[in-house]
């Protein structure tokens, strides 16, 4: 989706939790009993292997979030919560896509991947499979692009975010 | 962690459902209910905003994991389940951390990134935050070698993927 239409406020949430199965479930689960739409989430584990850590990007007004936030503190498993603001976090994404190019097209796609300093992933005869990381705004507008040529499969790994220096 | 510690057959599960609140409970749900543990998760919207993929990698035996792609197909807003074989698939994958490196150290994280073709966030007094996209093994190559520095901080996004071409 592209920054247009996510223009209300987001709010950031960054997750220690022990590595354990039914973790994310739980999580995913609070959230989902409230009603909450979660717009991304990424999940993996930290530098320490016992530990994984959950960013989730949530679009909800103030209030909710922090009874919402109160409520995972107590859930079993969950370390630390913090709350990153927008405006105080680097927030990056990846993305992934197959396009639909064949000789013809497949330099202009080169192209803008090299604008946007990507990287090529793989090429074939009528496809190519490129790889962008920067900031959500950075991924929207590559995307946008994108669309111009045809996009045969496109992943993207949610947020992640940690506080600015 | 590092590759050595996830050597055992890795699974890749790739899951478009409609991007609607509860879906992502319901599949991590399923997953817990088995105690399988989810080694890392990502769900973001897709080019089609009225989906999500969630992409999944899980470490089990192949049996069990059969089952659970027929459970997760009878799923309510399960559209389309993929798996991804290792070998036939791109893995990509990001991580943000933010190293203790005074003015001494600066130059030699700034080198490593280099190498690592990564790019530089932030740059503090005491401290720099590091952006890196690429497969698995090399995220955790260099996350082994910032070992050698002080992690402060670090996020990884879980692994996306799309078939090799």
């Amino acid at each position: 989706m592209n920054e247009s239409s996510f223009s209300r406020q987001h709010h950031i949430l960054s997750v220690l939790v022990e590595n354990k199965a039914g973790v994310l479930a739980r999580v995913a689960g609070l959230f989902a009993r409230r009603g909450f739409n979660i717009f991304s989430l990424a999940v993996a584990p930290t530098q320490d292997e016992r530990f994984s850590r959950i960013t989730l990007v949530v679009d909800v007004e103030r209030a909710p979030l922090d009874q919402m936030v109160k409520q995972l503190d107590k859930l079993i498993n969950v370390v630390e919560i913090s709350e990153l603001h927008p405006s105080l976090a680097r927030e990056r994404e990846l993305l992934l896509a197959t396009i639909k190019a064949d000789s013809d097209l497949r330099a202009q796609v080169i192209q803008l991947v090299g604008v946007f300093e990507g990287q090529i992933v793989d090429v074939g005869t009528s496809m190519l499979t490129v790889m962008l990381a920067g900031s959500p705004s950075k991924l929207d507008d590559f995307e946008v692009l994108m669309r111009s040529y045809d996009i045969i499969e496109l992943a993207r790994s949610g947020r992640i975010a940690l506080p600015r220096l």
